[in-house]
């Protein structure tokens, strides 16, 4: 540990990161540090409260909440993320701004700082990528996008990553996000072929699902009516706001349906529509338990996906020790810490004049 | 607003602000913003849920824990700070270390970070100087320092700001904290007499009284019996968990008790120890009906201060302002912000030959 200095990590720093390692590689060890988290879980040395935050309705509508997790005698990582749907129309953002902190659990040190949205859409696509793992047909090949936003593109990555993809099948109520995809997925360099559709279809005749939408509070389901083969599984990402839902009550009674953290998806994900009993065991059970699960794949499932902070503790972990490996990164003396530490203004000693 | 960049401030930033501004005028200009805030404060319009955190015991004892506020259609900001008695002595840090972060409520985007080690001292200081202001003698010319680690220093540098001091007496049960402090004092410039002295010395002699101690959780309080001036003003700026008290109930009772944030000091303050019933009127309430409680400057009064965050969103704003207009800082583009906003992969597009 340098206890004075605080890595951080810009933009162009984890994009650095991900060409120097390989955006493939950088993905497959994602989703296998995840697998691993998963299965190594043990809620008494990783705790993990339900997130917390602001929300507010207005011109500007949006949230900005914090995601802590403690790893005992360890780390505290904790995700500050903001929600603000009218970004890419309104400001030329992206929906998900954020950014990722680490602390030293022996002193309180802020060990780094790394960006949260390009990490952000990265650990929800490897999210999505290990319950389709547990939960989807491995014969899955046709993949459906349901939203076609920034997070599409990592659905689309980690999925990949895990199945071999033929086709997909794209639809969003904002013809430019389905019109752009194509080009915006071309250096993934997949062999794979893209065709809009419309979200029967897509329900229809897909393997796996993905709803990644920013449809406002009170105006889900996305759609009212389905028939989908018997083995659909859907990544259900969008959903993270009391009132936000994208899935239909009636397709998640007739579907297992596992929270990534049951909890939080009875307040926030689209385990709020459902009773207790309708709510399936979590992925992180489900992956401590995978044979018993297998059945499963045969099934139609729902990954109700509200986002967990022991992603976000694992994505930035892989990256602050790439960084390590290729230096990237900037260390910046950050806290206030002198070779005094009874004195805040130790400063003052330096200077022969002073301004008072 | 510049929506891709952070503005960060360093250590070596602050300091060089309080160096430019001065840092009598920086401690002026914070007393002076916090009482108008105080004044003007409506808690529809700053929302301040009561902090919360992870704290742990062990090996390193300590806690970790996020103070977020949202100032309703203009900003949230968040401290992160970390409270680690062990680390002046086992590490060489400070006690508190911590940071401090700004969120533009229009997108979520992250305007700044800023050392939080300072400034946390510095707006303590000031809140003490405030709430003595309001419940101390205006003839106030002897301060006791109960605990002479480095909030103390600041304590007097505020509490000088406000009173005309005569004499400093202190005490601390580390003998190098009591040796040091007026060799820590000295570039303040202050025409004061600092004497060492015991508790129960201190208690009997001074006007104003601060007790800014790192004792544990279930070992206070610090003195039992006692003997005060009728006016005794005490600022109680250590208790801030659950278990950890300075003063004892007795004096409590006898004394009129003034939170910073009444629900918060119920679980982690002086207030802690009381009944609804023997809680006094906050120091917000009081700031905004002065005349009303007049009275209170000739009574024993203790102001609770556990640490609001409100006081954190005033001396980060300070610090930005003055950052600007001494052009200092460093902005970086931390969030990963691209041309194209549903692209969360852009920067691949950059690259003619990419690693997979």
């Amino acid at each position: 540990m340098n206890k004075a200095t605080t890595l951080i990590l810009t933009s162009s720093d984890v994009n650095t990161i991900m060409m120097e390692h390989g955006f493939n590689r950088l993905m497959d060890d994602l989703i296998n540090r995840l697998s691993l988290e998963f299965k190594n879980f043990d809620k008494e040395k990783s705790i993990i409260p339900i997130r917390s935050g602001f929300n507010y309705t207005g011109q500007f509508p949006g949230l900005v909440e914090w995601m802590p997790i403690h790893k005992v005698n360890d780390e505290v990582v904790i995700k500050i993320v903001g929600y603000h749907p009218k970004n890419p129309k309104t400001f030329n953002l992206p929906t998900i701004l954020s950014s990722i902190s680490s602390y030293d659990t022996r002193t309180g040190h802020l060990k780094g700082l790394v960006d949260g949205v390009l990490l952000t859409a990265l650990r929800t696509g490897a999210a999505s990528a290990l319950a389709s793992k547990y939960l989807a047909s491995p014969e899955s090949s046709v993949l459906g996008l349901i939203g076609c936003g920034a997070q599409s593109v990592t659905q689309l990555h980690a999925i990949s990553r895990n199945f071999k993809l033929q086709q997909v099948l794209i639809f969003d109520k904002d013809k430019d996000a389905m019109i752009s995809f194509e080009s915006r997925i071309r250096n993934l360099n997949l062999d794979i072929n893209v065709e809009i559709a419309n979200i029967n279809y897509i329900l229809e005749n897909c393997d796996i699902v993905c709803t990644a939408t920013s449809i406002d509070v009170g105006e889900g389901p996305l759609f009212k009516d389905f028939i989908t083969k018997p083995h659909l599984h859907i990544n259900a990402v969008g959903s993270d706001f009391p009132g936000k839902i994208e899935l239909p009550l009636s397709l998640l009674k007739d579907s297992f349906v596992s929270p990534d953290f049951v909890e939080q998806a009875k307040i926030e994900g689209e385990s709020q529509q459902l009773e207790d009993i309708d709510i399936g065991d979590s992925i992180i059970t489900i992956s401590q338990n995978s044979d018993k699960f297998e059945y499963l794949k045969k099934q139609r499932t729902v990954f109700d996906s509200t986002g967990l902070a022991l992603e976000d503790k694992v994505v930035m972990g892989l990256f602050l020790e790439l960084a390590d490996k290729f230096n990237v990164g900037t260390k910046v003396r950050l806290e206030n810490i002198s070779t005094d530490v009874r004195n805040p203004y130790h400063f003052l000693e330096k200077h022969i004049s002073v301004k008072v």
